[in-house]
């Protein structure tokens, strides 16, 4: 018996794109070499020797994404909500990342942040650490032994408008951006670094103009913020009057997508036409983070807009502006948002539905990181196995109304098993 | 020692006005004959021979009221969110319901929901039945033997504009609720009726005026749905063109209000200025139930101008336009739909606070229940004691800011205890 290849027998759900789920009732998922082979409703002659992990009744779906959070704040998630951004970053943020300059401080909260992220359907994200270099490389390598997820981390660089006590000197920034850098090479299998401008109120022309010859030089992919608050936005525009838009601000040192350089921007509320076109031209991804958006006030997203552009566009949990790590409860607040939005403020974009947001949870944020998000043959196999037999009800439901109501109310408990790249994580 | 009286000591948290969360940290709340008798720093010499419970450690907060939620949605509650509310009615609300009239069916799905509200922190409800007598009857009867949560059942009128299977007549809709009315009467302690006409667009002017001289007669509370979606209230303007507006479809059946008429009303999304001074000389409950106006997209209701203007206000899960039975969940909701509100359409009424939230869901919704929901000497001692040892942090927090988290994060996990008029339930 081949050990590289086996099949799983569940109810088999993905998004190949926005429009639908397709389900396969009591189907067969092969996985061979860690990429999906395919999934079948009969189990195909040339499979039948192959291992079978019988999980009937149960869902399974791909893994999720989280293009976007930060880690340092998982320990003040769902306190301090009653901020606008600005305000929110003055008297929570910065005072809770400067603890991170303590490595037994930051062992010990990253520990319950990680324990949280093995446990969640997340198998895949992008996540900020803060600017020590230190803390970020201990996050790094307890993301490494955990095994819980694949992914992205930032040592972050600012350089300007914070305080003192969460504020690097410029060459500084750069010396152990780079210093961190080398120090990760040939060292993870799962996790891999990524240039980590905070937003532009935070790093000087300087620091990003070097970052940017970093990024050029090094082929490291980019995640920051963009126009996540109006007052971020008018506050940019008055620190940058060179730059023709929040977006030009990044893109004139080079660190806004194209050719080897992967971007991520996360927000992306208030965006104009104008760096709309330019994020569709350089592909950049959107990482929409719903619920922090509500919770700081920022807005809603017209994510409405972004997929009938066609844009890369995925989710976010965005801790700690969102408090929920669940990308689960993200797709449930896209909807909610953009129903809200639709009602309150522009009805000519149709709130999202449950097939568009899964799809935005699973294969929109899935492709920033390769083959990931769907069950189409040669995706990566990263996948969750879900059961909702905590969650009773009185009549038979189909497995999509299963994934829906699973969607709106599932938690931790109903994770019965994480694969990441063919690897059963538990 | 006295058998009625004994002392808690925990972290006591709770809401006298809609300002201000007071907090007596290591505290001791006394309760005499099933009412507090007071919250003290230190337990005074005239009570240091009662009993005294340690739950050092714990937060003890004012059970929660739901002031508006249908029992028998709960079955397919975050199933069916993509449709909008009439649509949704038809296509989800109505055959789920019709399935209630099968006692057996009522039975295992009423057992589900009834377990579910004994294991939250929800201690006093205004439920919606159907329009099914005898199964009616059989939710009160489980209730009561719950013991878990005080408040209103109400057999649902509905005599137009709904399916042939789920419409009564309407002289067999008014009797029935006769029969129903006095088979009551004397058989339960913790739930009692509430006359529950759907809303004007299932209910002819024959039955809501068969109902207000049911009202009168009996002095039985109101519930039910007022400007919900624009549609319905379009429709209802078509349906009644001599009522004056919505409300009015209700009061000029004597249905609104007033002494010896206690009535709450399900959402008030789009209340004219009228209706509100209406609703406010008459001392109508509003009960918001923001998950509800969100998923079924109907908009986002000014709260801070019902408490601005010291209007009655609590929340509702609204179960199943609400996909979460939890109160605390209700608050969140509260607080995110009141900042996508100001963002969105109206930056003169400001968000609601986690203080605000948390007297909506204590004491501004408990008031419909009398003296209920609040720590002042002399209310009703009705609480949950709350357990946040699942959510590890990496740092020493304050009771008010477990609160906060709790608010945002927590589940029936955490719920260590509860108390119904003195009495704990587990």
């Amino acid at each position: 018996m081949q050990q590289n290849i086996f099949a799983i027998k569940a109810h088999i759900l993905y998004a190949q794109t926005p429009q639908e789920i397709r389900c396969t009732e009591d189907g067969y998922l092969v996985c061979e070499a860690g990429r999906v082979a395919g999934v079948f409703p009969v189990l195909p002659e040339q499979y039948r020797d192959i291992r079978l992990f019988d999980e009937s009744g149960k869902l399974l779906i791909p893994g999720l994404s989280d293009l976007h959070l930060h880690a340092p704040q998982y320990s003040f998630r769902g306190m301090g909500m009653d901020l606008e951004l600005l305000d929110w970053l003055n008297t929570h943020t910065f005072p809770e990342e400067a603890k991170y300059k303590d490595l037994l401080y930051a062992q010990a909260a990253y520990r319950i942040f990680i324990d949280a992220l093995l446990h969640s359907a997340t198998t895949r994200a992008c996540i900020f650490a803060t600017i020590h270099r230190e803390a970020t490389e201990l996050l790094m390598g307890m993301l490494e032994a955990s095994g819980g997820v694949k992914g992205f981390v930032g040592k972050v660089n600012m350089d300007r408008n914070s305080p003192d006590y969460l504020r690097e000197e410029t060459g500084e920034s750069l010396r152990e951006t780079r210093r961190w850098l080398a120090g990760c090479s040939g060292k993870y299998q799962n996790i891999a670094p990524i240039l980590t401008p905070r937003f532009t109120p935070s790093c000087s022309d300087s620091l990003l103009r070097g970052l940017g010859e970093l990024q050029w030089e090094s082929g490291v992919p980019v995640q920051s913020h963009l126009s996540e608050n109006e007052s971020e936005v008018a506050w940019v525009k008055s620190l940058c009057p060179d730059a023709a838009h929040y977006a030009d601000s990044y893109d004139r040192f080079r660190l806004f997508g194209g050719e080897g350089c992967p971007t991520v921007m996360a927000h992306c509320v208030h965006c104009t036409a104008e760096e709309l076109d330019l994020m569709q031209e350089r592909g950049v991804f959107i990482a929409h983070c719903p619920q922090s958006n509500t919770n700081l006030s920022s807005g809603a997203a017209p994510v409405r807009l972004f997929l009938e552009r066609g844009m890369h566009v995925g989710l976010g949990s965005d801790i700690a502006g969102g408090a929920h790590l669940s990308i689960f409860r993200a797709m449930a607040d896209a909807i909610q948002c953009s129903k809200l939005r639709w009602r309150l403020l522009d009805q000519s974009l149709r709130p999202l539905n449950i097939a568009e947001a899964f799809y935005l949870g699973t294969k929109g944020g899935g492709a920033f990181f390769g083959q990931v998000g769907s069950f189409e043959p040669g995706y990566l196999f990263d996948a969750v196995l879900l059961d909702d037999g905590s969650l009773p009800h009185p009549q038979p439901l189909t497995p999509l109304e299963r994934l829906e109501w699973l969607i709106y109310l599932g938690d931790e408990r109903n994770l019965a098993g994480k694969y990441i790249e063919g690897q059963r994580i538990f």
